[in-house]
Formats: structure tokens, sequence, C-alpha cells
């Protein structure tokens, strides 16, 4: 592994690229894919559980787990924080991405099952502050690593990351989305693109589409319907991200 | 101070009462009342900033900072899980309080410098997640102790908090704060008492009426109007909630 910390292109600093997923459906695959197990919780307080290989040492895996009340997933963008804030405190990743999925729009070109690395930004969608300064703050247009010829040799595609914290969508969210041209709507990326601009940490999200948000299906409906094929395709895609991070660094 | 560490009625457990606050309009007639200074930073990659007193030595604020990049308080959810981690964390408080200012409804009779504490429950407004379990997870429904009598005794309203990321409202929002009887909107006590809930520790928010949200004058212009009125209303309720604690101890 590479030993040295600094943060250049064609280097991947200490050698970790870390990557937090929200749901176990979405992480599963990779985890499979990778050959992963679990190590352990990060911090007793919370369920986020740490994946890792003795055949691949510097790749950190993070999953949300499950809330102990509600017996659900730790989605949204609260866990996010933690899940971000504890992998990066443990790991210092030289890189942290967040796979998942996400919706997508139909009038964009995107169609169920489609792959998005986050460029050139990702942004909140639900923090409206219509106050100068309070309103760029709310947005917050993280700036992502410049993974255009990444996304190229993999095949997949490029375009904004939009968070909020609903799997629904008001009108006023999607207005805003388009202010942007986001391409791919979660409810994780932006928070963990907050909390590793903080820590100085390179960000990319992988976003795979469950549903078009302009569809007619319920966007819920389609999310479960397409839940597993999108998770596959999201695997897929997140090993071909490694492989190329460990091929060629980490693009700045 | 009280060195027992359980957090029975009538007990603040270390002695530690930690107070999060958001904006330092908010905080600075508090830090002012109670001869705070700031002490340093919880975090080198965070501005979150420590206030405290020799005099008072069981009192922690935590002040959210300055957003580096836009030069704005660190307001919103996700800053605010940090906050709450960081001070959890190293004070590992009897109980964790968070002062702010809150849009209300006339229509519920509030008025612009009416006090609440949080109860029976603190909620969140902008997590729709219309899949079984997954919604009631988005709301949350984070349980608060019974602050009724220390609401009569300094005499403020009791109400439930009900937190989404935006200063704007939309409609869906207000439905959704309607459905739970929701008497403060604000735009952190939910994550901080979801960051609270983790870690065992009882949680109460102290809102001030800036703003109504069925009022007239547009919500940000109220909310910049009436900021000074109500941090000094807030300030004067929250040394009055901290010297019951000091008095009864924490609720339960």
């Amino acid at each position: 592994m590479i030993s040295s910390v600094s943060h250049v292109s064609g280097d991947y600093g200490n050698g970790h690229i870390a990557i937090v997923v929200a749901m176990m459906s979405e992480a599963r695959p990779i985890i499979k894919a990778l050959g992963l197990e679990c190590v352990g919780r990060l911090h007793p307080c919370y369920p986020m559980e740490h994946f890792a290989s003795e055949h691949r040492p510097h790749v950190q895996m993070v999953v949300n787990g499950v809330c102990p009340r509600y017996g659900v997933d730790n989605i949204a963008s609260q866990p996010a924080t933690i899940a971000a804030f504890l992998c990066i405190e443990k790991f210092r990743p030289a890189i942290l991405l967040n796979a998942g999925t996400a919706g997508g729009f139909g009038k964009d070109g995107s169609s169920v099952g489609d792959v998005y690395l986050s460029h050139p930004m990702v942004f909140f969608h639900d923090r409206r502050i219509p106050i100068p300064g309070y309103q760029e703050f709310g947005v917050g247009s993280y700036l992502c690593p410049d993974v255009r010829a990444m996304a190229a040799s993999i095949g997949v595609k490029t375009g904004s990351v939009s968070t909020g914290n609903s799997l629904s969508s008001v009108p006023e969210d999607l207005r805003i989305m388009q202010s942007y041209a986001g391409r791919a709507k979660d409810m994780e990326a932006a928070a963990i693109a907050w909390v590793a601009e903080q820590h100085g940490v390179p960000f990319v999200a992988i976003k795979a589409i469950t549903d078009l948000v302009d569809g007619e299906k319920p966007v819920h409906q389609a999310f479960l319907d397409n839940l597993h094929l999108a998770s596959k395709r999201l695997a897929d895609k997140t090993v071909q991200v490694i492989e190329y991070i460990e091929r060629l660094g980490v693009p700045s």
C-alpha cells in the first residue's frame, strides 16, 4: 500500500479508500464483490458497521446500520453526517466515496439502472434559507474531483448529485434541483460531502438510478421494485471505481 | 458540583449541563448572562466553539461557529448533528439543551418573543419517506423529559418542536407539522435530539419565537427584524432553565 499522505493526483494518500453506504441492500452486493466482512461497529452508541477484508486492506466500508428504535436502515442526512465523520476520523482516507441509489429524471435522459459519478458538484435541495449568504450556504455546492475520465473509462455517466431528506419530492425541491442541473436525487451525498470538505478529504458519490422522479410510477414503488437491480449495477461500478483509483490514484 | 453519574430525577449526573446554540446572535446574550468565555474549538476541522466559565464550571456551551466558506453561521441540521456529537463526546452531560429561535403559529396562540420548552416530543417535518417503518423513522418522534413543571415555574410555554433544513416552508411541511401539533419550527432541534437519543442523554429544546409562519410578514424578514428581541428572551429563559436544573435536577 502507498504510505504517503499527500493528496496529489496519481496517489491515494495513506492508501485508504473509504466508502459510506446507507442501506444494507445497497451495500450487500458491494460487500460480496469485494469479499468484505463485518469487523465491528465504529462507535458504541451508533449502529454504523465497518466492513473490511485482509485481501484488500486499503478498502474500508461503513454501512449505516439499522435504527434500533424503528428497525429500518439509518438513511437520510443526519445518520450520513455521523457515518462520514466516524469514517474519516477512524480511517483518514485519501478519498471518501458514497455508494447508493438515487432518483433520476427521464427528461434528462436517465433510465433505471444508470450509474452517475458526482461531477461537478453535490448540492442540497432542501435547505431553503432566503437570506443573502445563507442561501448559498444552504445549497452547499460541494465541489468533487474531476471524475470525467474515470466515468468514461468505466462506462458511467457524470452529473451533479442533489440531496434532500425526503424520498418524495415537492415542486420546490424539483425547481431547486433544476437550477443546478441535478441529475441524481439522493438522501445522503451532500451531508457526506460537507463533512469531507471540513476534513479536506476528496469526495465522490456513485449513484445508481432506482426510480424516475418524473416517471409515471410512484417513486417509493419504483424504488422498491428496482432496488435489487440498481444495487447490482451500483456494486459493479463501485468495484470499477475502486480499481480505477488503485491503478491511477485519486483524481484531482 | 454533583459527582454521581446516574440520570435519575433530582440529579444532574456528572454535573454538566450542555447547551448547543447554532447562531452567535442567539448565543451572545446567553454568553453574557452566564459570564462565559470562549475556551477553544471542539475539533480542529470544525468551527464549533466551546464557551465556559470558572464561576459555573458545570455549564458547557457549544456555538456552531461560522462556515469558513460562506462566512455565515453554521445553521441547519448537519452542523447541528456534528455539534451535538462533539459536545456529548467531550462533556458527557447529564442533560443536553438546544437554545435557539424558531417560527411559531399565530393560529395556535403564539406571539413573537414567546419561549417554548420542547414537550412532549421533537420531530422532523422534512423527512418524507412513504415506506412503512421508514415513514415513522423519518418523522423521528424524539421524546423529551417532562418539563411541564419547569415551564410553569419559569413562565414559558411547552409544545412539540419541529425541525426542517429550510427557513421557508412548503405546504407539505406545514401539513406534517400540524399532524403532531408542532408549535415551534426550527432548523436544528430534531437532529440534536436524535444524537442525544443515540447516547442516552436527556434532551430539551428551548425555542424563542422570531416569526409567525402563518403571519403576513415574510418569514425571513420577520426573522431578521425580531432576532434581537427573541434572543434576549431566549437568554433570560435559558438562564432560568439552568437555575431550575441546578436546584431540582434533570426532569425525567
